[in-house]
């Protein structure tokens, strides 16, 4: 076997991309879509795409493609995401994307012909950490999102995805499901660090995905009333930041109060924010998630009823808005198996969290690869995947793709 | 009786200002201390006071001074503030030296002489919206601050304010005490927009200050654990912004339960801050008020000892700062006896609010005069002073400078 390319303790490309989009402030990264440090990470792929003798195109939706041969249909297409939650770990993506263009690499060195195409793809706004919506780039392709809603998103700043497109070069008024892409995918396959503990307890470095939870993301809004924090009496106030706290807190016992649910607040922004003011508006985002589609709107409609009792109490009225949505996926069995299978009986494993693979999985036999991290930490500085396990990554990406193509 | 300038329903140097600092997000104005806006009104007001033939002094630690004859001792001092909260109103500060400026200037056009020195000043940071310490201008000239502590204060994007000053024309190493500058006043005076209802309810124009709460601003930080809101187990998580919520209802419910007591969580920032990541780190800024100093003291101890007890419920940690503190002010009664009486028996009212002269009644013989605000609301874009009530505010002021001078 041929050795992955490794510098000072990570896959070559990882190490190549270190010092991009390191984030001072909260630690490790933040590389948002068409920010800086993201449009660097972008020119890094195709320049190391190109070193591979791989051909470049940029599709309709702010995707990158990198095709071994001819683009053409019943492609095996390989990726992931080099964008970033703020502040977040170091595998999060780039391991996926660089495990594809490392795995094409050993398959070249050994002088395998691809007797099918195959191409790697890079999906723009995977984390939804400036426009809000997750996999934005499958969901546009897919067609799982309505493009005109998709253009309007605004990031923190104000500024439209349509814009941010458009000044880098897609044009906003071609936004939208791309059959031509979607047509030539003949199957999906996405490597990913494991975000849970799964592969610790099951000592195992890789595994393949059996399932994801459905999910979505929306925000509630709160209005009250600003008001002077020394001079407002405390019967005198409508304050939505204590019925922000009274609804976070509902957030948690609603999700622990049924099995394995899960729902999180982990956005927050008081209007005005001042010390002294009593603010006139708290929005918190809700990301929720259960097993079933039925369960986590449930669990979405309790929370909003308890959210919307506490701001009544306090005097303040709520609005939810829902952002994103996301059915549960079930990855193709045949799939699953068979690849299982080919990597000496690896284990499989749901997951809590979203994937542009779950976006596909509704359109194309769509599977995924797990490596361990053994920090069980994801979203983090403290994601971690060792250089063993993901050499191992490489290595199974390349002999799954070595008996498919 | 002279006319006040008035201009389109506003004073007139209120209406010179209004487009200065607008919020367009928030709505109302941001006026902090050396941003531009600021910057502005200080050159405005420097324009203003020349004007009326006042000689301009800019002291050590960032307040201006506007005399009206030859700086000397025992000095009657008018004056306010001109920086805002983030989305504050128009009055809460310039009122006070707009008012002064044309005090004096109704004085000037009866051909009144002062017997004795008199000043308009403007405080540098009286809210403590950039660098977290209110009155922060007036703490440094009385010695009530440290100056090293003062000049190493940092505003959100991590500016010191010793920076801010330098930048400013400040010398960093003068800041500090400055008696030179203190033992000058022989008696100061604030006017102010009320920043609650008293007035409404006493249906007069005007009151004198009886007191201030004691007051002081305390930063909570919440640590955690940064994880995936999708992979994590509500029962695997370390959630500060969980232990933040429950910690906000404290803040709440010990303040309400203690009778007139004020507690207020108006800012939080949650690190990293994505919709989709569990937060590593929650911090909120407390704002605590109480007629007596030990009562506020029991207040913020009460609220630390619940927001302790909430975050090692979610196996977090907590550190509370204390950002700032003011003693409980009561005015000097014989000189609010005077000014009452001499202005046909107004009212005297308690508030909540801090203000500079309450940092400067530890030193010199200080009242204050409120203006009644129709909406009750103040630190929001609904504060309000109606025309009629400003010119009382005005004709007041100018009353009871002539029996001072």
């Amino acid at each position: 076997m041929p050795a992955v390319a490794v510098t000072r303790g990570r896959l070559t490309g990882l190490h190549e991309i270190v010092d991009v989009g390191r984030d001072r402030a909260r630690g490790g990264y933040s590389r948002h879509v068409w920010q800086p440090a993201e449009i660097e990470l972008r020119a890094w792929f195709v320049e190391r795409a190109e070193r591979l003798g791989l051909g470049v195109e940029h599709d309709r939706n702010g995707n990158i493609w990198a095709w071994w041969g001819a683009p053409a249909g019943d492609a095996v297409v390989v990726g992931s995401h080099l964008d970033s939650v703020p502040g977040g770990g170091e595998y999060d993506g780039p391991l996926g994307v660089v495990s594809a263009l490392d795995a094409i690499a050993l398959l070249q060195s050994t002088g395998f012909t691809p007797g099918r195409p195959c191409a790697v793809v890079v999906f723009a706004e995977e984390e939804g950490s400036r426009f809000g919506v997750a996999c934005l780039g499958s969901r546009l392709m897919t067609g799982a999102i309505d493009p005109e809603r998709a253009g309007a998103l605004t990031d923190a700043d104000g500024v439209r995805f349509a814009e941010a497109a458009e000044a880098n070069g897609i044009a906003a008024r071609h936004l939208g499901r791309d059959d031509a892409a979607l047509g030539r995918i003949g199957l999906f396959l996405e490597l990913h660090v494991e975000q849970g503990r799964g592969l610790i307890e099951l000592d195992s470095p890789v595994a393949v995905a059996s399932s994801i939870l459905a999910h979505g993301r929306w925000r509630i809004d709160i209005a009250g009333e600003a008001n002077h924090a020394g001079a407002t009496r405390m019967g005198d106030r409508r304050d939505p930041m204590v019925a922000a706290a009274r609804g976070i807190v509902a957030v948690r016992d609603a999700a622990a109060a049924r099995g394995d649910d899960r729902a999180t607040v982990g956005r927050i922004r008081a209007v005005p924010g001042g010390t002294n003011v009593i603010p006139s508006a708290v929005t918190t985002w809700l990301d929720a998630r259960s097993a079933r589609d039925d369960d986590t709107r449930d669990l979405v409609a309790e929370i909003t009823a308890r959210v919307g009792a506490a701001a009544a109490a306090e005097g303040c009225s709520v609005t939810v808005v829902e952002e994103s949505w996301s059915g549960a996926v079930h990855f193709d069995p045949v799939l699953r198996d068979g690849l299982a299978a080919r990597l000496g009986g690896i284990p499989a494993l749901p997951t809590g969290a979203g994937h542009d693979a779950g976006i596909l999985a509704a359109h194309v036999p769509t599977a995924m690869l797990f490596v361990r991290n053994p920090s069980g930490v994801s979203h983090s500085p403290e994601e971690h995947a060792t250089l063993d396990d993901a050499v191992a990554g490489v290595v199974a990406l390349e002999h799954v793709l070595r008996g498919l193509l």
